[in-house]
């Protein structure tokens, strides 16, 4: 492990240099690639304590982000764990952000593609020293359970940053250095004009935060617009601002350390009762904004900011197929871990669960339709039936809104496990609550929307063919991004392939062991295809960074 | 040259896989490269006789694009040569056209990447083969002088074309084919993923023609839509129908003959007194939208229709910042062609002459302020003082509207050299007008907005550094597509491009030979930059590509 400045550096690789080198290879070649790792133990014993300490030494007090700043803003900041956080973040206004993005942005702009790229890796490698320290961050503003938190929040999020960076700098290296055009003129002397490009950046990049991932959802946008040359202002979710604080705090530490300006990284907070998202994206300075979060904002966004570069992670309803399959066991184990991690407050989690009518066809013989049913609740009941290890898959309920639709959902359906409170034994006043479990005809209108949060439709489809068909239908309409398919018909495999590539949905089969649906791995799955209206944050591919930056030709003649 | 079917293939190279493969070197390279030849010599001598007759029997009579139709409609072609047109085209309804590119579009979609490319590049040849066909279509319905006709509607268009396929080539083939992801566990035995990766294009492709340049500005579009799957719409401009019917009608032979449903390519047409694009590109089945005219339905483009990726090419205000010259004669001898060519209809061509009032610095000394105006007056005046040159160079008039410009910028400054009518000595009712030369003062608003047409503004400016500070607010506010900058000082030609690359404006400097600032080359200058108001429709660059199509991702347990 290479050492740079306080701490031991965790990657999987060496150098700056050489991270960045096989983070281009794992791009281009999408097989198994990881740059930090993501077991807490690689990262040696005093971690643990040493980041739970740096967090615990944050909360009640003003978080300095480095930022010019006369006062420290009260937020709506909230712990689904029911710990008082009572961080306090610079108050900046948007006229100052402005101003001082405009004047960090011309040394940055100016800077080489591949320079800017190995500070990007510098600033997603410090954030490594210290994901203890993100990791309690995500998971007391979020809900996320520890683990979760450390690997969502930490590790997974920065490879896909470091992702971001390779495409980004890909894109950029694709652009020739100056040389000489010279076009033969037949019997005249050729055209001789010098030629070079100078690549230029779309203006401030506005990151619009999630209050479930902030990080992993993220730095994605945020390191390609700055790979890219962009200035960037983070504007924090109102209800999670510290992760993305982190963030903040170190890449202006790196930045300001490599030689940079450090308002290249910027952070302003929604204050207490106000928003301020609408103001700050519609700002001329602005040419980028990565969103995450409802649709209601993210349709505005998408439809009310001409030429500027909109890039959004919207709602979605995602399905599972249950059509056949070889050991309904391993069906059920799965299923019952991917549909309720984190309850459901992932964008990739399956909602709704089609079962058809006639049952499902195993190696054992048709299973009926009930006794899918049954077998599907009760994994998920035994799995979630001890409070200890329901506290440690659910993690705790982040908005207030998701309770509501889970009373909402009871109503809605035939209740076939009703949700209940669970005690969480380290934190009793972490708001904890089991998915409620609604089965529903297909003709209901209650599964066709995202019910984000710990709600569970089972759909008694009337054939193998309409689960297919629902699935697309609902995605057509309201987005999806993952679908989870049980098949085992070759022919019924072929037709939903299609009907996901229809649908714009990425979708897994036969998943019984232990990838889950939620999961998808920077540098090898794409994350939202941009194909249905679930948004067009592609992460990441070349769509995703080619439009952050633009290029001007200078031609000279000799 | 290889021969393929009827007649004799003109290219630079062998054969299709080969022009391929050298248009992806080009891409990367950037240096000169051609596939199809421009000198209408390469030809053989049969060609242009033969293209002038088939054109000849193209007039007054229905034009068969292959399309199933009940009736051919009349159009609001016209020709600025005065000619009679009276050319009909089939009618086909929106709603029918859509339903047979969904029909034809599963078969194309399927296709793999590099033969959808080659078909793509088959079309492109023979389009070659029938290039004077093309120029004549071209000249006719644009008011294009004969050799510009020819080069810029035949082989600088194909040449564009084929970029934009070698562009989308490229961009599709760095997606890897199926592969097995292998995730270690530890001391558990690894994550084993079966992957594979499906692109999907977008939808139908809409190509809005523009009037002056239908297949210059359209191949790139249409090209690039086909070669990433998408079946395309083409709706020519109103009065400029027969060089995209001609492209319809080949595409859609070599669709046929390549074994696909001729369908993925058709066209619509508006029929005299209709107009049917908003009703068009509205539709849910439209995917991408391709447009290039005026800056109006443009920017509507831009704002009303989510979803959808629009590329626009609209108005800009182009400026030539004259600062310092070794020699005047040579400024005003390349100035006085690239400010007349084809009377200023193309979207490259200068509007605004800034020169400072304490005159230009030269080789020779100061030249004051009105010398250098008269210089400039008289260099035009001179080029185009006999009818018949000045017809070879302006061609003809093909808007009314730019008729009506030139009147009413007589009325905006000091009128420096009076617009005349033009005898064509071939075509007694051709339009043909020499420009307006207005000169008007830095604080003028003339020359703050787009004149297309033969309209010239001599803008008497404060100072050296008033003109660039001029033209970068234009660009800003304006949109702008190219510079001309004369400058012999470093320290102002650093200054020049640092407030082009702000303006988002290629720019071109001292041209004083055979380049003139109009001319932007296949494989090697990008156009419209993307980041000024003149539009996103950058030919071609990664991001004019890579939202074309989706990739779905699919996933296996082993």
């Amino acid at each position: 492990m290479a050492v740079i400045g306080r701490k031991a550096l965790v990657t999987n690789t060496g150098s700056v240099e050489e991270r960045l080198d096989r983070a281009l290879t794992a791009i281009a070649e999408r097989t198994y690639w990881s740059a930090y790792p993501e077991h807490p133990k690689a990262y040696g014993e005093d971690a643990p304590g040493e980041g739970e300490a740096r967090f615990n030494a944050l909360l009640g007090a003003p978080f300095a982000t480095g930022q010019e700043s006369d006062r420290s803003v009260e937020v709506e900041e909230s712990s689904p764990f029911g710990i008082e956080l009572g961080i306090t973040y610079p108050e900046v206004s948007i006229d100052a952000a402005m101003d001082r993005a405009v004047v960090a942005g011309s040394g940055w702009a100016a800077a080489d593609p591949r320079e800017r790229a190995e500070v990007c890796v510098r600033i997603l490698d410090r954030l490594a020293e210290d994901s203890f320290t993100m990791a309690h961050a995500v998971m007391h503003t979020t809900g996320q359970a520890f683990l979760m938190a450390f690997q969502a929040g930490g590790p997974h999020a920065l490879d896909r940053g470091l992702e971001a960076v390779a495409y980004a700098l890909a894109e950029q290296e694709r652009i020739p250095g100056p040389l000489v055009w010279e076009k033969p003129q037949g019997s005249r002397p050729p055209l001789v004009i010098q030629k070079e490009w100078v690549l230029r950046p779309r203006g401030v990049a506005v990151t619009i935060g999630v209050s479930t991932f902030p990080t992993w959802n993220g730095y994605p946008g945020i390191f390609a617009s700055l790979a890219t040359g962009n200035t960037v202002v983070v504007k924090p979710h109102q209800a999670t601002v510290l992760p993305l604080a982190l963030f903040v705090r170190t890449a202006r530490e790196v930045l300001h350390e490599a030689g940079f300006d450090p308002n290249v990284v910027q952070m302003i907070v929604d204050p207490n009762g106000e928003r301020i998202a609408k103001e700050l994206v519609q700002r001329p300075e602005v040419g980028i904004v990565d969103y995450t979060g409802g649709s209601a904002f993210g349709d505005w966004l998408e439809r009310n900011l001409p030429g500027k570069q909109v890039y959004t992670e919207k709602a979605g309803v995602n399905s599972v197929i249950l059509d056949s399959a070889s050991d309904l066991k391993g069906v059920f184990r799965n299923l019952s871990v991917s549909m309720t991690m984190y309850s459901g407050q992932m964008c990739t989690t399956p909602q709704n669960l089609f079962v058809p009518a006639e049952g499902v066809v195993t190696d054992e013989g048709v299973v009926s339709y009930d006794d899918v049913v049954s077998g599907f609740v009760g994994a998920i009941e035994g799995l979630l039936g001890d409070d200890e290890r329901a506290a440690s898959i659910l993690g705790a309920i982040k908005g207030a809104d998701s309770l509501e639709r889970v009373d909402a959902a009871a109503g809605s359906g035939t209740v076939r496990s009703a949700s209940r409170a669970v005690a969480n034994p380290d934190f009793p006043d972490a708001t904890v609550r089991t998915p409620t479990i609604v089965e529903v005809d297909a003709d209901s209108d209650a599964f066709r929307r995202e019910m984000f949060g710990p709600v569970i439709y089972v759909v008694k489809t009337p054939s193998r063919q309409a689960s297919v068909d629902l699935a697309l239908e609902t995605a057509r309409d309201h987005g999806a991004i993952t679908w989870l398919a049980y098949a085992t018909d070759d022919d019924m495999v072929e037709s939903i392939v299609d009907a996901a590539v229809t649908a714009g949905v990425g979708v897994a089969f036969n998943l019984t062991g232990g990838l889950f649906v939620n999961q998808s791995a920077a540098y090898s799955d794409f994350h939202v295809t941009g194909a249905n209206p679930a948004g067009n944050a592609s992460l990441s591919d070349s769509a995703f960074v080619a439009n952050r930056f633009r290029v001007v030709g200078v031609r000279r003649e000799t």
